[in-house]
């Protein structure tokens, strides 16, 4: 495993340095990391938290990490003996991977001694923002396809990680498999591909190389028929080869599309198979897909079972990047929290103060998400009594709710500095999102207009909210 | 180092296995990676090869990654067999990192044993896409802004690598330093960064803060204004504590402005900052920047000296994929080319066939680059004779050339599996990006509707394509 514990951004290492001198190196901090509302986000699907926790599990310095350091000629000897020891000791409250999440909900929040704490910024939101990225994309692209995704897109990853990490975020938000064989093996996920145009190309014909391919993987035999012409050689090569593996006792999987119409070469492809016999035979397409053209396609009948999605997923072309903080809640002094507020002149930018917790209300008859809730630490919700929440700008907007169970949506994932939730397959996020998902209304998931699920504050932590930007705006 | 040699697509592997069957698994390939012309691309710097031949250097399966393969239960034991002694035995040529280069031009050329050639196919395209992407990006930025570009965008990158890597290519493309520590470690980059919002909330006042830091790196003072209130508040403490540093024979170095409306807010800093006697004291700026809001910033006389450039970036915000290809353009049979070509519908995509070279001509009195032009294998440019290019889509645009030089615009970087060029470092090719760049009249390399630079085919390479397009389409 490489040491990243120098993925970190400069400035967190010369504020240590600061805090360092001045004696607040220990002085406990609390983050929280969140993201702000985007019209291309309706909801999103947590994940990046297994990377973040390994990430703080493994952080310390090597001494080559301590030499380099001290090359750059602005840090002092006690702090750089400081730093060689530093090993990660905080607590970390966690939603966990595979969590349906909503913007202003602190997904992951790091309470730690401050050096410690600012440190493990950068590559805690590197990990998150990245995965819950890609996940959120791929949940997107699964719900219009409604299954069958594959995920294809390495080779336009931005690098090794962005394919491996995001191979694995896109599981988590609902693919099926990956052609990526590194993460296959990393993270004991399907691995998926057959042929490119390379392998058509490099037989005399079509015909040939299909019989090539069918006779080594017979049991596997899916074609790519757009090498020449789909319609007039590529199904009618494919459709001969199925009815000779047929003969020797096989069945074959399908044919791939790449390229042209795909709406009508695929309704004209299934068309043939099932006259020739091979109504099983699966239809699958790929090439520049993403959620609006599946649901395009869907919609023109196409007849595609799977999908076989590349760059437009693992990169999130069309947003690709989350934008998650990591900001500042409250520091202790003498044991005390001081809530931490940072204000700003949009009021959807003032940040939530002190340390909170977020919980999911569900409606008890139908066991469908009503709201989420954030509140001060150690408040509690009481299941028995009718409960009123309200929008945290908009206050007039009011709702009383009773008969409902809560649901912390958070778990401890570190209790000082060591970790409590052992890492879980992807596949079983994968598991827990589908189900999470099914306790939404359509009208809150739907990408075009959704209905905005509620995510509001408790009194007590509006009114702290109120009070610190009095306060503030008072000075 | 991580052994990436399974970060492949596994159709990579099938196909591998089906030229094993056929007895063609080292037949000898040539495949060419290329991109294809966006709107969004007026010129290229090339970069990632260095990570690509890292890649071909170490590719070899581990018995952990044999016995996965075999886990799949789709491969042979003599293919597993096989796959464990391969070796990448063949050779490379490609544009140095750094090169100015074009769409259709054969920037990484591999001829190598069919398996080794298919394997290599997508973890080349991963590096040189994500790092051409990058460094193109970042030229962009850096010919916007004039200079003093840093690379701040680690947090919102797409992984761990996405950070490390895209900082390299940044540099390439003309950034000055990064934030980003792992990446100043691993390639010996300038790193930058003093001071976050959250260490001025962490003090009773801005005032203190600001003083604190002053106290703790007295020569490298860069002062983040803008976290109350950037006129009223910030510029006023940090000119009081400037005034500080001075008294004790320190010059500051500036501060930093991180949001609001920058052009206003540069301009008066600029003047409180002169007025105060720090005329040298600089203004940073950072927050959603990229080339279109740096020249609109410019235009608008904003007083900044340093940009500090993050998630548009380090993301490629506005085409997150560059989309390079990876197409086979010739196998030998007997020892002897067979030219290979892709048909599409789309006369754009129709690939170019054959072993062929890349030659940049230049101007022979302005030594400014007038063209480049991909010929076969073998053919050569006589300087001392008169040379009529012509487009290779609208042959009549013809254009006759006298007095130019002719550079092969690539080396040799592998021979029989052997790695000839050694590393050069980013700042090397920074440098050399830089004195390209140079070459090339600004009408070509603007970003608005430029002048289209010439990528035209010889006259034997442009009667190849003819006659196998013919060829095909005749059957």
């Amino acid at each position: 495993m490489r040491n990243l514990t120098l993925l970190t951004d400069l400035y967190q290492l010369t504020m240590g340095q600061g805090y360092f001198n001045e004696g607040k190196h220990e002085q406990r901090a609390v983050f929280d990391v969140f993201f702000r509302p985007n019209r291309l986000i309706t909801y999103s699907v947590a994940a990046g938290m297994e990377q973040a926790a390994e990430y703080l599990e493994n952080l310390h310095f090597s001494e080559e990490d301590i030499s380099y350091l001290r090359s750059l000629g602005i840090f002092s000897e006690e702090y750089l003996a400081y730093l060689s020891r530093l090993r990660f000791t905080g607590d970390v409250r966690a939603v966990r991977e595979g969590e349906i999440v909503f913007p202003y909900e602190p997904i992951f929040t790091v309470s730690a001694p401050m050096v410690e704490a600012q440190l493990a910024e950068t590559a805690v939101l590197t990990f998150i923002n990245h995965q819950t990225l890609i996940a959120s994309k791929a949940a997107k692209i699964c719900a219009a396809a409604g299954g069958g995704v594959m995920e294809f897109g390495l080779r336009r990853a931005q690098g090794a990680d962005a394919g491996i990490y995001g191979a694995r975020a896109a599981i988590i938000g609902g693919c099926t498999s990956t052609s990526n064989v590194y993460a296959g093996k990393l993270f004991h996920v399907p691995v998926s591909g057959t042929m490119a145009h390379s392998w058509v190309m490099n037989f005399p014909s079509e015909l040939e190389a299909f019989r090539a391919y069918a006779e080594c993987f017979p049991g596997n035999c899916l074609l790519l028929v757009d090498t020449y012409d789909t319609l007039r050689s590529g199904v009618p090569n494919a459709i001969k080869v199925f009815g000779e593996l047929r003969k020797k006792g096989y069945e074959p999987i399908g044919i791939r599309l790449d390229s042209g119409d795909l709406a009508y070469l695929s309704k004209k492809a299934r068309k043939m198979l099932d006259e020739a016999g091979f109504e099983k035979a699966i239809i699958c397409a790929s090439g520049d897909l993403d959620e609006t053209l599946i649901r395009s396609l869907k919609e023109q009948g196409a007849c595609i079972d799977t999908w076989g999605v590349g760059t437009k997923l693992i990169t999130s072309a069309d947003m690709p990047a989350l934008g998650g903080v990591y900001k500042l809640a409250a520091v202790y002094e003498n044991g005390r929290e001081i809530p931490k507020i940072k204000l700003s002149d949009t009021t959807e930018k003032i940040t939530n103060p002190g340390v909170k917790e977020v919980y999911r209300l569900y409606d008890g008859a139908t066991d469908k998400a009503i709201a989420d809730l954030i509140v001060r630490e150690g408040e509690t919700i009481d299941e028995t009594k009718p409960l009123t929440i309200f929008h945290p700008v908009d206050t007039w907007k009011r709702m009383t709710i009773e008969h409902f169970r809560v649901r912390d949506l958070r778990e401890d994932l570190f209790r000082g500095g060591k970790r409590l939730q052992a890492a879980r397959s992807p596949q079983e996020s994968s598991a827990y999102r589908a189900a999470e998902q099914g306790r939404f209304w359509e009208e809150y998931l739907r990408q075009d207009m959704p209905h905005i699920y509620k995510v509001d504050l408790s009194d007590a932590l509006y009114r702290l909210k109120q009070q610190l930007v009095e306060t503030y705006r008072g000075q």
